[in-house]
């Protein structure tokens, strides 16, 4: 190491290579060192910076080294090179790096913010610090989930794909991907053609969007769910379509309340939202299935069937899918719940000609859907494992249902209904849960008001809670507290 | 088989069930041999089709057989059922079957087919066989492209990503990318703030498609070039907005048709590709961008700048954002031409609040974009290795394109004015290029003739080539081959 002492004075950046074992990587180091320059101003916009030549021989390093750092730093745009001349600090607007996921400062929930849904979009996309705590969520804790079976499905993509990631990929979605959805679904009691009806997404609500955009036009009206998933509305009223509600029940819609709505306003589609109903939990029986079905036929509207929570389903759940074998029922899923949202790998299962025109409207809205992810859930699925890691999930939410179930009674919160399954509980307050909301950010927990649930936002004394609340974790014991604090305001 | 031999005097289909070893199941075979009949007309519209119970006892098959191949038949809209009375034949569009990835028989283009969006996009994306060849390409041969960089990216991002991939990711997009590509575009002259000014996107369409959808209403105008991009025309048609038409020149927009259609039809937005246009591959000189955005500023309306090529670029373009700073310009960008198609990662930069506005229509549309292939991006340009990656391929356009002009005009087709950069060469072929894609088409050819770039879907005698067809591979010399015996046929 004598050469790096000697090269200390002479190295016009005062740079020292660090060999020791555990150290980072020498280019590392020396993007690292030069970043530190610049941002104490000791590196000013318009130095040369040494030549690759010189600054090896004089640090003792390798000159690919040199090319590699001095490379980074024009990919950060702090250098750039002059053919000829070298390479030169860049003007800096401001070394201001990227700080997400830290300082925002701000609060969660402004004085006048409407609870809408762009507003519980935005919040639930937040960065969440530390004391704030997400009562909204929509997704299992990260400690629930497996990371590892996920990541290495990437490695293993990453190994495999070769020169096959390079075009658009197929505008129905990787091919064999929807052969292991076929074989899925087929678990699921429906049979579907993986070249024919079948077609990936990015996300159910990817998917969702489509299905809307390309079916329904402004002024036409839609039945939906009350509850229900609040998507549902924004993406409605952001196509200028009529909302009706039909009250869901525990084994389904209100069947006397859609049928009048049907016959009364001729609404082009349903949207439902049939096994392990967001925020409810609730199922479907098959006689309320079959006149679901029957409705639609005599009044001639599509069902839309979200199956977001499938796999969260007890055995043999009943679907609107199966029974009408897509005819006028257009079936989506998804991951995002199981494997991981980042992902955005969903599908839509319709017949032929609906998925001909959905993947045109793919096409045009998007082109293809990203083939990288979509190779990930079919290396999860092909290997086997996700049927394992789901039954894992499943039982652990039930487990945990029961107890927040116990949990949020103890509170004097009311539970109507039972949910049969899924990860929320969809409770009663007895309160306007938005103006607990509120009482809730100022604290810094973020719930979901059941006013947030209902298409012609109706005051509400509802709340979705997720089960996980009840976790060892000691974020959500913190929320769980809390919670029981308001209520007990009450 | 003797009884099989009996039957087919009787059956009123004249089917043959052939029960040899290695022969399509029996369903297949009665769905293929029905599609025939009707493919030859020997079946025509209102047909009722023999019974099941008559059709499984004279071809010996089961009922099942029948029901499942009926079935088929009905979900592929060639039959449908009438309760009561049986099935019959459905009333046909064109029998045309969405082969994905197999058995693609039917010619590229059908006689009566339109050259219009749609049938390009899926043209584009069909997969093509050994004896198809693909002059509408618009991406760069696989053996140009680095899929090594590309597949150790996505190893390295399933090593380091840990529990990171399980949420949904952050709605503007990956922090680490945003602050990549704004050093990226600081390089291109143009300061962004990575958490106000930048979104990722599932691709350049996307972008296009938020943009356009949540600032256009039905009934606005907009202004496009002529030629353009033809995802732009179908992208507006589907909105139901009015397109005019600014000519493209060398140095940028006819400034005096676009101040003339400005002045009369108060545009809400003019969309363009400022740098390696497409399909002309023209730039921008600085005094036409002043005058574009003067024009902007004076009427008012919106500046697209969809900036797809960017990469492909001479050194220091200019651009309408850079001038701009973001004020009125819109700029879009990505990386499917220069990494790979299938990773669909994009991205928006405009000023803060149309951030915030474009954010909101994101989520609302599909929750966030896929985090793994932006990480994957994010890995490649912090690495400094993209940076010379692009130069790789800028070189060798530049090269190819030279010789591919030569090429071109050696075989009587004339390139009015040069391209600047780019993959494309745009050529007149002094014949209606509409007619010389459907004789090349049915040479197993696929071309992009003008008239997809003209937004009134006018005649033309241009064609856009890929400039990659003069590389040496033997399709792409085929290809040429095959173009210089049409071009002689004139």
């Amino acid at each position: 190491m004598a050469q790096n002492t000697r090269t200390v004075a002479s190295n016009a950046l005062g740079w020292q290579a660090q060999r020791a074992p555990g150290m980072p990587p020498l280019v590392e180091q020396l993007v690292q060192h030069c970043l530190q320059l610049l941002h104490h101003h000791s590196l000013r916009a318009g130095t040369r910076l040494p030549s690759v030549r010189e600054l090896s021989d004089s640090a003792g390093v390798s000159r690919d080294t040199v090319v590699q750092a001095y490379d980074r730093l024009v990919a950060q745009g702090v250098a750039h090179s002059r053919p000829g001349a070298g390479f030169f600090v860049s003007a800096q607007r401001s070394p201001h790096l990227v700080q997400t996921g830290k300082s925002l400062k701000t609060p969660i929930l402004s004085a006048d913010a409407a609870f809408d849904t762009p507003f519980l979009l935005r919040s639930m996309f937040r960065p969440t610090e530390g004391t704030q705590l997400d009562g909204s969520t929509g997704i299992l804790p990260a400690n629930w989930m497996d990371h590892d079976m996920l990541n290495a499905a990437v490695r293993s993509v990453g190994r495999s794909a070769g020169v096959q990631l390079l075009g658009y990929g197929a505008p129905q979605g990787y091919a064999p991907l929807r052969q292991q959805l076929s074989a899925h679904l087929l678990a699921q009691g429906l049979t579907v053609d993986p070249e024919q009806e079948l077609m990936t997404v990015t996300g159910v609500t990817q998917g969702m969007d489509l299905v809307l955009r390309s079916t329904l036009r402004p002024g036409d009206t839609v039945l939906v769910e009350d509850p229900t998933w609040f998507m549902v509305f924004g993406m409605l009223r952001a196509l200028g379509v009529q909302m009706l509600a039909v009250p869901r029940l525990r084994d389904g819609p209100d069947l006397a309340v859609l049928e009048h709505l049907a016959a009364t306003h001729r609404p082009k589609m349903f949207i439902t939202n049939t096994v392990v109903h967001n925020p409810t939990g609730f199922g479907l029986s098959l006689p309320v299935a079959y006149d679901v079905l029957r409705l639609a036929e005599q009044h001639d509207f599509l069902v839309l069937e979200d199956d977001t929570y499938a796999d969260f389903a007890p055995q043999h759940p009943m679907r609107l899918s199966t029974l009408d074998r897509l005819r006028r029922v257009i079936l989506l899923g998804g991951f995002s719940k199981t494997l991981a949202g980042s992902l955005r790998v969903g599908y839509i299962a319709a017949k032929p000609e609906r998925i001909r025109a959905l993947t045109d409207a793919k096409l045009l809205s998007g082109l293809t859907s990203p083939e990288l992810g979509e190779r990930v859930v079919h290396r999860i699925l092909a290997d086997g494992q996700y049927r394992k890691h789901v039954l894992r999930l499943r039982e652990r939410l039930d487990e945990t249902r029961h107890r927040c179930l116990k949990m949020v009674e103890s509170m004097g919160l009311k539970v109507h209904q039972e949910p049969l399954a899924g990860m929320f509980v969809w409770v009663d307050a007895q309160q306007d849960t938005e103006v607990l909301a509120r009482k809730a950010a100022a604290q810094g927990v973020l719930l979901a008001p059941g006013v947030l649930f209902s298409a012609n936002q109706q005051p509400s004394t509802m709340l979705r809670l997720p089960v996980s609340m009840v976790d060892e974790t000691a974020g959500c014991q913190k929320m769980a507290l809390l919670l029981r604090q308001i209520a007990k305001s009450n």
